[in-house]
């Protein structure tokens, strides 16, 4: 509010400071559903340059929000409206206790003077990425949307450049690659940090001159190609229990790696773990050799370190490898063969597997969908699977989808990708009210869902009706339950074919 | 895990536990989505003869969940799975900090012993029932529920009885019937509190016999029928504005009554506040009156203190209301004749209003779909209308209705009330997947939805089309969003058309 | 800050405000420590006419203030200084998130407007005191403490009134009075919410005219004369074991009342409750009776109900409770006998009870130190003993003797009550410092420091010397700190002299 | 508990498993008040070979657990006892939320099962050193400590190594070095990370050859003697104001360091950040070059690119910079030299000055107190002054002390330095109990109170008379509060002059 006397001051207002301040930090897109008392922030981020996209559930928007910072780098910033100033405590609109529940963010505030709105712009997304990423939260009171104050009195805040890189310790470097040198059954997990970081480049670098077996974890797939023939994916398990020395690249060894213990892991094991985060070295298993870095320097030093050596793909260990993917993709193609109704999983794959384009980015959810899908659609560049990921959460693919084909959208033609959502009936279930979303930005997803009535396996029709004399199955959906084209599958197809 | 050599014992496990604890304790329904690793729990449940119902998103579950507490007088009890007790700290599934973010329940507990679940389960209920309602959390680590103890050593905990009632101090309701016997314009606000309290034999007691000008809050409509004469809701402002008496009963002077202050209330009004919880008294406005204690027995003490007098319906304040309620009624009745197309809100509402029979649920939620139905869909049954109430969250609908449905499924034949959510395009969105959670069960529900295009009002097509070429408008919804007739809707009606 | 122009309006400061709304809703203590950058909250306070006590550690300024509730009904209220509200996240001087750390509070604010400051203060207040009493919390960004705003802006806010009293259902309570009457062992508990509420003549009443054996929790001593007749608290044990109906005024069925539980409560114990905390009823032990109220006019109704029934004193249950009386308070004799030294606790406790008057304020903790204090020295008055209580915490009894000090001090001539403390030597360590603070506000205190080596009991000199050649002794402390007379105390017993 | 039939199995209990971890973590001191229901914590440390030093109070025990980090490179662990698991939510003995309270901790764990105790031992040393150091939470349940587990269900977990090292980006540190050679006005800013990570041979290495100006923070003190020539401590205000690029090791640009910002630093002034912490890059003042990485290792590639360039000292900025030294050099040696009674700070450190052996351990506390003993106190080694640090708390002089004088004692004879302590009355009236602490253990520490009767000045006899008629002075303490010689020291500076 301008004082008295200064009606001739140019004025800025809360919501246009933080538009321009997200802008100015490089804040490409919002994703939300706006409401009272923020309605303005929605034109102000527009008005800004900021893409806005307006969904149906925060959920979902949150989930869209999260995989942008996957695929860019830039990890979800939460911006909220909060009561006014003048009316804490009163029972205001929705008043709650936000900036405490928002504690765990790497940074929270609720902004309390509109000076200050770039400096806690810039502080939020640089502490979002700098370090191990991670969220932020912002909180503008309600009145603040519309407050106005001089622009004179508003500091100029630089955009937050890229976190700067560290490399490990050089001795630490050396006794990693003589180790993996010396190793008797070596090989590479290559992590989701590895794909957060853009290493692809140098991941490669180091695995395939040397001929090393790796294994990509969910989120790590693509760094390198899973029809690679160093992956052994397909002899994943006696891989990681065989493997003498591991390789660790951005990668936990929590529940996904079965914590890194027997029996699936051998006993004498030695993990080297490359993490830019230092609290993660040595959890639950201790790290033989700890490169604490950022993993594109680290990656360097160790390819410079190994020099011109090379595996032996002739070797006992290759061969066991070899042997082993041999028996595991045969049994996939027994599986796949079979042509019984309804179709398997492997059978229904198969078939679909020959119209994803090898560049699409393939969001793949729920539980035997996914686990399956992670089998059968192999990726052959990095980011561009996108599932549910370490924390296993069911529902996020359509924001994830949304997101996906957002960011291609904006790219250059012919370097667009298209996207692809195969989702369980369940897991579609969570968000499916999305499709709206995607149709209305005309966003070009195919959305595929597959129908074996709700978690696992369903029942069929006869057992269905049977049991529904007895209480109700609480993981079945009914067979009806049948997801059918679209209005909005069909624009989305067709906006697809346009472009592709 | 049975001790060696007690193979004999006669064991149970932690999910059998904790079911039979939570229908001991008086719990009908869950609503949840199951998954890794408390699955069991929703078959023991279920076992225990607990309606389990299996919904599409935990959002609506909790909605789900939260209504029931409204209908049926119990609060909320979120019961969730945690990481195994060995587990911890490893990266397990799902692994956080659940108990911390739950801290504001009324009672939280992550469970530790197989011994201590019907304790635990008891007080929880207990303490979400006892003085001002609110939720409880109970989390069971993965490994307990199938984890088993001898049954010998579980002690049988009784149900827990419904909390004890307490009454106003008899000064302090003597003084409030005087005043309000010698008040000018005395006004009765209805708060969700006596709907919640199931008061409305001693509300409609005390207000019809004295013809006392009564308003109710959105949660108290239908407390008494908005069309007895003595509701004032046509002449809301007025009422508010020129009271020189209120008796508010049940309700908080937050947003939703405009803080109590001016220019909406008047400055030298007095209060008496009839209140079960303490810390709600004199908040914004200092009563001028507190009669703390719950409100049946308060009001049966108002009642029997008042005696015989009864107010003047033909003196100047009635005057003043019947004035004002006739003015507005009339701008209603001319909204409502506009035929021009799109159609408005009141003319819609209008023809609705003839099919919607006067014992139905009605969900209504949106933002001017909820705030216009509040004034034109009349209420004549306590807790027939469910919406957004203080805290305005939008995308309940679904949640509430198939709450609403699955109570109404329980009671005798004759008994039954049909249940029907109008709801705005955009709350519709938020948990529209619910749909299939309500055919899945076979719920009568008749769900409509007003498509008007976005919050507040949307575009015509072809100010959409032309304003597609600028950014995309955050609010609206295009025009071709249009939710009409599904499957879904159709065989609801069927089973409805069958009951009633 | 005045905005330009604005230089001959009357402005007030943020600590102004704050002081004044303090005043004006009746605190009449404060305790610190201020530091930067809220010195000048102490000058403010005083000027309010408050008494500000400069205390050595805020941890005993805090007990000090927290026993101000217990003897004059006012709960602890937190003010604390924060950081700037321009400087936040900046690293600002002792910058942390104290708000959160107040969320369990009952209610907590960081102010954000000047205008707010007398309205936050007020709920600050009520809210601590309506309802279950507890802590309120409020924070001050430094930048308001010195900013300020013009007068005519700040809204005046009422003194907050007393809580509104509430009264037990009258049914329970009639079948509470038949239940006692019908009972073959009665016993009535008199919890710290007897004296809490100040309703110790209602307790008399019911209890003494009626001839019930009742027995004090450690803050319920003294609502009856723990010499009274009535008191069972010598034969504690077999009254708690064998009384087959309790009346359970204002207490918990926590770990001091070893749960409710057997074998020290009988297994069919009925317990009747009267609680004003709704959430309190039950716990442990299902409540056969719930009177649900405040505690003064839930007495009356008991007293009313009761009419003139009289317990037999020479029944069965009094010659138990009479026998087992007699035997333990001659055991006690025999311990106060033994003349060995160094004295046990009985023998030196026998000597010191002649020295302290009838009326005085005994503030009692340690560990030994304050079980065999309860024991040994009478309470005659309520309130008057100040021990650990139900969280059983150390080293709060300088605290208490201050701030008991301090009340008794502005009482009129000849109603004031001399304040002793007696403390065990580790009890006495934690806040020991504050000796100065009772020195340097002349309080007159007599300090007592019962030199037993530490917790539990100490070793003598030659067992010390000898163990110190092994690993220190973590309970106890060196025979040779043995706290003897200073300057302190005597200048208090000097005061002390002087006024009564 | 062993089940049955297993007596002859070797157990151990909880704490002997918890004290056997701690040990094996290279715990060696620690802090404590023991108490119900966890005193058989301390024996069981004992029994491990670790010093358990019994305090007076835990605030005073987590000041030198505290500052044990600081001098060995190990953050505070807080290990509690924790209420009964079958008593949970009984209102057992001191029963509370704690892990809630100690969320923030960097790991922080109930403990759920006795097989578990290492693990979560090792990972919560190992969270608190790894990454930016902080403090770890272990609660024990109660009956844990006493329960048993044989011996052969616990596995062994190695000891935590040391947190891996990494280094900068060696194109920044080529930057770096190449700005600092082409600075007009270089400042080298010293910081408590330097001390903290005993890179006090790589900072002087980088330092002393090229007569860079250095400036130490308050815990930076020491790394380099603050009477080496280069220290321009003297000219402080003078440095920060006009450098124009500044090479920050290992400090915050926080409060201490006026946030970086003019008017106290040139507003185009160029910092080159070396940190630890990458969330601590660019906050307030974007860092103009970001050197991510361990300070020694960082230290190094500096050092190496630098080369043989050595910075003139008879250049114009050396000039400024000695110009300002000689001035404020000579105005503090005319305060020191002023004679009046009582005595200001500067005579009276002058004198005590001579006393303080160049390598002691010098505790310096307090608001002048610590001001004016950070200007003329010097130090000459790291980690030898310790002070309030960054967050500014007072009262934690005494816990400092006792923690320092351990550690001294545990080295070898002739390695050990003597302690000193020298407070402000009101600093050590926090924690003033402690004196006992150090006299049972007999420690070798001299303390010094500065009797400037509270905080920043107090005021003479007379004025205190005179206003102790007005209300009371928060700030002051009353002349007569002068603490003398006590045993305590006496007894203390007798081991002293033993050992030195």
């Amino acid at each position: 509010m301008a004082a008295d006397g200064e009606e001739d001051v140019e004025t800025v207002t809360g919501v246009a400071l933080l538009a321009d301040a997200l802008r100015s930090q490089g804040v490409e897109w919002v994703f939300g559903v706006v409401g009272i008392p923020v309605t303005n922030i929605a034109p102000a981020l527009q008005d800004a340059g900021i893409g806005y996209i307006g969904m149906r559930n925060e959920q979902a928007a949150s989930y869209a929000a999260s995989v942008v910072g996957y695929l860019t780098g830039r990890p979800l910033l939460v911006v909220a409206g909060g009561c006014d100033q003048d009316q804490i405590g009163m029972g205001a609109f929705q008043e709650w206790p936000q900036l405490e529940d928002c504690s765990r963010c790497k940074y929270a505030v609720r902004l309390e003077t509109l000076e200050s709105i770039p400096f806690h712009v810039e502080k939020a997304v640089r502490s979002s990425l700098y370090g191990r990423p991670g969220p932020s939260y912002i909180e503008i009171p309600g009145n603040m949307t519309s407050d106005a104050v001089p622009i004179t009195r508003i500091e100029q805040v630089l955009p937050c450049p890229p976190p700067p890189m560290s490399l490990a310790d050089p001795a630490a470097v050396q006794r990693a690659v003589s180790l993996l040198r010396s190793a008797q059954r070596p090989l590479v997990i290559v992590g989701k940090g590895v794909a957060y970081a853009f290493a692809e480049h140098e991941a490669r670098s180091l695995i395939v001159p040397r001929r090393l077996p790796f294994l990509p974890t969910p989120m790590g797939k693509g760094v390198l190609s899973d029809a690679h023939p160093l992956c052994v994916s397909p002899a994943r398990s006696r891989a990681l229990q065989e493997a003498d020395v591991i390789l660790l690249l951005g990668a936990r060894l929590n529940w996904i790696l079965h914590f890194g213990l027997p029996p699936r892991f051998s006993r004498d094991v030695k993990i080297i773990q490359v993490e830019i985060c230092p609290e993660e070295f040595s959890n639950n298993v201790p790290a033989h050799l700890m490169l604490h870095g950022h993993l594109k320097p680290v990656l360097k030093q160790l390819v410079e370190e190994f020099g011109q050596w090379v595996m032996d793909r002739d070797g006992q260990w290759w061969s066991r490898l070899k042997e082993k993917i041999h028996i595991n993709m045969n049994i996939n193609k027994e599986l796949a063969s079979v042509t019984s109704l309804p179709m398997n999983f492997y059978a229904a794959y198969d078939i679909m597997k020959d119209y994803i384009p090898r560049n699409a980015v393939l969001v793949n959810e729920g539980s035997a969908t996914m686990d399956i899908g992670r089998t059968v659609f192999l990726s052959h560049f990095p980011r561009r699977r996108l599932d549910a990921g370490s924390f296993g959460t069911m529902g996020l693919g359509c924001g994830y989808a949304i997101a996906a084909a957002l960011i291609e959208q904006r790219k250059p033609d012919g370097q667009r990708s298209p996207v692809v959502a195969i989702q369980g009936d369940s897991a579609f279930g969570f968000s499916g009210m999305e499709l709206e979303t995607a149709s209305r930005y005309q966003l070009p997803i195919v959305f595929v869902v597959m129908n074996n009535s709700g978690i696992y396996r369903g029942v069929d029709s006869e057992t269905w009706t049977e049991l529904n004399e007895e209480p109700e199955l609480p993981l079945s959906l009914p067979p009806q339950v049948c997801y059918q084209e679209q209005l909005t599958t069909i624009l989305a197809r067709r906006s697809w074919e346009k472009e592709y």
